[in-house]
């Protein structure tokens, strides 16, 4: 099939283009002409031992001579490549997955088999960036059903590594974010593992918000560990909190994950299957869900977020979960700090018992690891919360935290960004309105969480009676740059705090 | 707002990455580092006059030097930069547009407004692939009313620029493709122009197909006119016969149709929106549009025949155009040639009344020139057909096809291509089926359209009885790399001609 003439020379040109893959060839290489190749033509490559596909970019320039190739970062690591070794290159079999893709966009039903076949050339890196969030997009907006989104998760869940504990109960929670600041995840793994139980927890970073726990972590700890790593540290302390994108768990959703970012969705279908294919991968039998439903939160209303529940517990049992799912109040941030430093700040304050440690994030924390006490069957129904409320106040959880940072490698103190601008109430009145989104935004724009000591430090809480210059919140941010393009959208945006 | 320092050198790099604006700066240099750039970040890059918006690649290599700067060539392009200019690169403000893509993602209907910022922002270059893929899909199946079909159309007709031919009637004709070698519209526009109507004829390149009329053209005569061009052709001529392209008519539509091609989709929505304000935009009245209906057209049933040729009308009316649909037979290739050239000897057949003509294209043609000079009012009811027959048997609409070259500057011969590979029938029988798609895919793997030689030249019609043995069609290539391609795919799909 393919011939000896279709190899070329590999150069190192270091071009970093995320997840994609991208070979880059001359316009007048003898392979292009021969084979017919053309920009954006996708194309497999090959070491001749393992091989990937990449989309084309020509070069018209001496950046390549004729007779060698060129790789965008990911696809050299992938295949492993030296300077001068010799690739050869050939067109694409036809996708046959991509059938199915587009049967999802003239919104068919797929079964099994069409979801598998999609997630094993997603993970074989097959798809371009068009075909994933074609594929993204057609299963947004209602478009799945229960049984639909079970199989999708099975096959993100058989697609890649499974983690087995030896323990009959092994605990986890997750939180459909949508609510800045919600860091609870920390002290509800500290409280449940002083407590005795397993809590293997494996986060994502930030998808579409200012921070993922796996963020918040890195400021204290190593998040990036290995499977053997992991194993250690959850045998000797009971629990980890660790990121997920190293373990190979569900390895689809990582690839998902990227371009649902630049989409900045999440849509539900992909959302469920996303958190129980993880959570089913890491070796968890109870689950417990965190939705925070409110206005500006990710879930809006509570017959959404009911629907949600009802579609995350059927799907649990379909792939062998015990999940409960809980809904929780999304009208505002929870805690001060937005960002990893400035949450890891709350988080170590509600851990050590500090007097002014924000008392709704702890109180959040509390109920959460109550509610997975029950679930687990190791405390009686109704005295969960309590239970927990001694672990965390004796101290126990703090203990525990420390140690499961020591066992991942380091606790680090947090740091405070150097640029901080105070935003002033205009005008007295009361809060009537905190836009989680555009607080986010503002996060974000301020560097969050790729700058981790930048985010803002909330002094403001809904209700609250206040006077004209009364601090509202704090700007942190690492470069002047990125203050002032938060500072440009406070200045578009009118309604992030509503007083009147 | 933006420092002096997010200042850099420009670098030619000479890397096409088709229509996506691609920014390569250094992970070490200045701005990235100071503003918190990191790949994917879309960055607004601008040369002090005019801006554009781009994804950035990081660098890693001695490719770039830091404070050195590259674009890909369609950036490069339309920021008309050169070697040693200075560029400024900031933050790209919040996209708003992209939170009615988000609506649409969740199934909500957008106004007029929501599609035109959209479409402002596509034609401006700001959306990513990610993005312009996510738009296509979120529209696709079913997902736009009527209403939002002629908004959708209209924002695209007033995105570009408007042809004003100063006649009270301007025709035109569509197919809604699907059908290998249903090439009539040269001929239809050489009847109807050599019958005194002006036909002045945009077409598009393939989108989905082995050839687009474009496609087949450039073979014949040059179709990448000038807006001044083609008014003086068709003042001349009373038709032409270009490539919509480069008109500036519609721009959208040439951005959307690169991401539809690559998804292999062409759905409802853009596609009414697509045909429609082309035709307007081009200054049409009335415009006949062919929808070929089969099982494997790209309309399956005349259920969605119907339903598309029902909207197809609404949405002409509302946009102030005579639409007519005709449905036609869509069950097997048309003519003989399926590919540039191979469609070219086809159409000069039938102009030049071989006998060996194929009389299929032939009396599709008829039929279609027909109905659009009823249509104009230019010929009585039930007499189109009948005078469009006699426009072509007498030769005139030969000699007005020839002219029209002629004045788009070439009058060419076509080219057959260098290697070939016949296929014969396994077994005797009568043939029962032919897959429209899969001959197409097996004559885009031979190279077509991009080889303009290359494609299948049919020889088996539904219904014939043949022998075991008897050719069936042959496989035309200009490498033997496509060759291959072809052939392997053939010999993986046993349903592409059916005998039994």
């Amino acid at each position: 099939m393919e011939e000896k003439s279709n190899t070329l020379k590999y150069k190192h040109l270091g071009i970093y283009t995320q997840n994609e893959n991208v070979v880059y060839m001359r316009k007048d290489c003898h392979v292009c002409i021969s084979e017919g190749f053309e920009a954006l033509t996708r194309i497999r490559v090959s070491n001749f031992k393992t091989s990937i596909v990449a989309s084309l970019n020509v070069i018209t320039s001496e950046v390549l001579l004729p007779g060698e190739i060129g790789l965008s970062q990911a696809s050299a690591k992938k295949l492993g490549v030296s300077v001068n070794d010799t690739l050869r290159v050939s067109h694409l079999e036809p996708l046959d997955s991509l059938s199915y893709v587009r049967a999802k966009i003239y919104n068919q039903r797929l079964d099994y088999n069409a979801y598998e076949a999609i997630i094993t050339d997603i993970i074989e890196g097959d798809y371009s960036n068009i075909h994933l969030s074609a594929f993204i997009t057609a299963c947004a907006g209602d478009r799945m059903d229960t049984d639909e989104i079970s199989d999708l998760t099975k096959t993100m869940i058989a697609s890649g590594k499974r983690l087995n504990w030896n323990k009959e109960i092994v605990v986890d929670k997750h939180c459909i974010g949508g609510l800045p600041g919600n860091r609870t995840t920390p002290i509800v793994v500290a409280i449940v593992a002083a407590h005795g139980l397993t809590m293997p927890k494996t986060s994502s970073r930030a998808i579409t918000s200012p921070a993922g726990t796996a963020d918040t972590m890195e400021v204290l700890t190593n998040v990036t560990l290995s499977a053997g790593e992991i194993k250690e540290v959850v045998e000797k302390e009971g629990g980890c909190l660790v990121w997920g994108g190293t373990t190979q768990l569900s390895p689809a959703d990582d690839i998902l994950i990227k371009v649902e970012k630049a989409l900045d969705i999440d849509s539900e279908g992909q959302l469920i299957a996303s958190v129980l294919s993880k959570k089913a991968a890491a070796g968890s039998t109870h689950v417990v869900i965190d939705i925070p439903v409110g206005e500006t939160a990710k879930v809006r209303s509570t017959e959404m977020a009911e629907k949600l529940k009802e579609h995350m517990e059927t799907v649990g049992k379909a792939v062998g979960l015990h999940v409960k799912v809980v809904l929780t109040e999304g009208t505002q941030p929870v805690g001060r700090g937005i960002g990893p430093n400035l949450e890891a700040i709350d988080v170590l304050g509600v851990l050590k018992n500090e007097k002014n440690a924000p008392q709704d994030l702890k109180e959040r924390a509390l109920m959460l690891a109550g509610t997975l006490l029950e679930l687990s069957g190791k405390v009686e129904e109704q005295k969960g919360q309590e239970i927990a409320k001694h672990v965390l106040e004796s101290g126990q959880a703090y203990k525990k935290f420390e140690a499961i940072c020591t066992a991942q490698g380091r606790f680090s103190k947090t740091f405070v960004a150097p640029y901080q601008f105070e935003m002033h109430a205009p005008k007295c009145g009361t809060i009537r309105k905190i836009n989680n989104r555009k607080i986010a935004k503002l996060a974000k724009l301020s560097g969050a969480p790729q700058s981790s000591t930048a985010g803002i430090l909330m002094n403001a809480r809904l209700g609250e009676e206040i006077e004209k210059g009364q601090l509202l919140y704090t700007l942190h941010a690492e470069s002047n740059g990125e203050l002032n393009y938060a500072l440009e959208y406070y200045e578009n945006h009118d309604d992030i705090i509503v007083i009147d």
